[in-house]
């Protein structure tokens, strides 16, 4: 059942012994959205505990809390940022059917707690969280405030995306106002590259090949190139969005060799040309500027494929 | 002689033919804030022109007004983003001791106008303008909000830099709320790569130097590159910052050969040194973390110079 923020804001004044749950692999957004509210119900006297299937990134270590105390049985269990329960993953799985409120900006949401707050128009839960906590009467301190601020950024890539909203902005600027270290925070999240992402970038740029009078970039990235620029497949993050950055390209096709003849192909478009559409001709699928599908076969098969059904889709109009 | 805001928007008002100058090699600010005023005044049924040194980038195509009137004998000539009469450039220096009203956030600004609104915790001259543009009463409608939004992400790196502030983000709601074109302008801003600009990147990529345990990163990049990519001083803008987005690296020294044995050095550094600092060895100066000087001499003696200068600033910390 839908709720209101209001009611939402009650049900957490009501409960004492609060486990909140974040989504697996996770990002700024549930980290910062749940230390927010970590931090926020802990003000308010009430233990609380978060937790993770996975291991929580180094990156996000000035969210963590050392203090955090042992794990005890919850009386009210909170979700946020998470759409569905299968991204709950493997060690938080076992609270599926016992999730009593979700905060979560997903519209595709699968209303699988008791009780859901969803805003699907909030650039991030981080957003929602900063409502929350403003009705909650929480003193917003740095801590809270760089959490939260991080969701909002890492959601909205700085405040870039469509999603970014009048409302995103106005928390922007209580949460500076409250001292988030927002230009730390921004050059850890934006402008800073490791090694091996700049050894990997090089190699793309140096691999990249233009079809379709230049309206197709295609990119071949193998085991054998992540290996020598010691990448990992989140240096790889964003390497992706290269293609789509070059003036006049409608398809970015970018290809990761994950195997032999295994092939994951990464597919970004312009408002040309709908990524999902041409990803679901090999299974695939995603959003509308941004799609995935994987092929197998030799890689000559494999781009004589995918530059087929990209010509096709540049042909159609 | 400096003013108060009020006092600003006051002198506006008492007068009605007003010429607006803008700073040589045109950005976002300069035009953005300049076009803002530009259309704030043709609302008070003014008659207002708009002038440059240069000609307008199509990049800022959107902010131009096809139906701008023929010149006039201005009654009031107003500066925005130009700290220093000497950044009017060769077409507008004629105005140099005539300026009325300069409207500014540097704070090295010479006061040359008669008078000087300043604001150096501003952003940018568009957030500014924001405020001076409510105070005069002004509709904003699409195309202003346009003009001052670009001008606010052009000048911080899309809400990313330090100079960001509370009323960074408060303009930049309302300017959303008005209309704003942000998802394109962000992505023509930030996301769109000239293909000159991927080769030079490209370029930069495999030429690039380490030293002093990686602290230090070295580029040069020289006129024969520039022209192999087909690229200008345009495209070389931003092209210096990617040397200090490198995990571990303190100082970046990118070099630009603009005549035979003449470099253009740009300085980028972390907290660890002061970029200013060791510019000002070489007679050069600027901010804390970019700086930049120009040497002369064969390219062997440059690299020599700059890299024993980075070395003894690493050292003396």
């Amino acid at each position: 059942m839908k709720i209101e923020l209001e009611l939402a804001a009650q049900r957490l004044r009501e409960h004492d012994k609060i486990l909140i749950l974040t989504h697996k692999n996770p990002d700024g957004d549930t980290l910062g959205s749940g230390f927010g509210l970590y931090y926020g119900l802990k003000q308010l006297g009430k233990q609380v505990y978060l937790r993770n299937s996975d291991e929580l990134p180094a990156k996000f270590s000035y969210f963590y809390d050392s203090q955090m105390t042992a794990e005890f049985e919850p009386d009210y269990i909170v979700s946020v940022d998470v759409g569905d329960t299968k991204l709950l993953g493997t060690k938080l799985e076992q609270y599926a059917d016992k999730i009593d409120l979700c905060i979560d900006h997903h519209v595709s949401n699968t209303l699988y707690a008791k009780e859901t707050y969803l805003d699907g128009a909030a650039s991030s839960v981080s957003e929602i969280l900063f409502f929350l906590l403003e009705l909650l009467g929480i003193w917003f301190d740095e801590q809270i405030a760089n959490c939260l601020y991080t969701g909002l950024v890492t959601d909205t890539g700085c405040f870039k995306f469509s999603n970014t909203g009048v409302k995103t902005h106005l928390a922007a600027a209580r949460l500076i106002e409250f001292g988030a270290d927002y230009e730390r925070i921004n050059r850890d999240m934006f402008e800073t590259k490791s090694f091996a992402r700049i050894a990997l970038e090089r190699m793309v740029l140096d691999g990249m090949e233009f079809y379709f009078d230049r309206r197709c970039a295609y990119v071949l990235v193998t085991r054998a190139m992540m290996e020598e620029a010691g990448a990992d497949y989140t240096t790889f993050d964003g390497i992706s969005a290269i293609t789509r950055q070059i003036e006049g390209v409608d398809v970015g096709l970018t290809l990761r060799e994950i195997g032999a003849d295994d092939y994951k192909i990464s597919v970004r478009t312009s408002a040309a040309v709908n990524a999902s559409e041409l990803c679901r001709k090999f299974d695939g699928g995603g959003h509308v500027r941004a799609a995935g599908c994987t092929l197998k076969g030799n890689i000559a098969d494999v781009k004589r494929k995918l530059l087929a059904a990209a010509q096709e889709m540049l042909g159609s109009r």
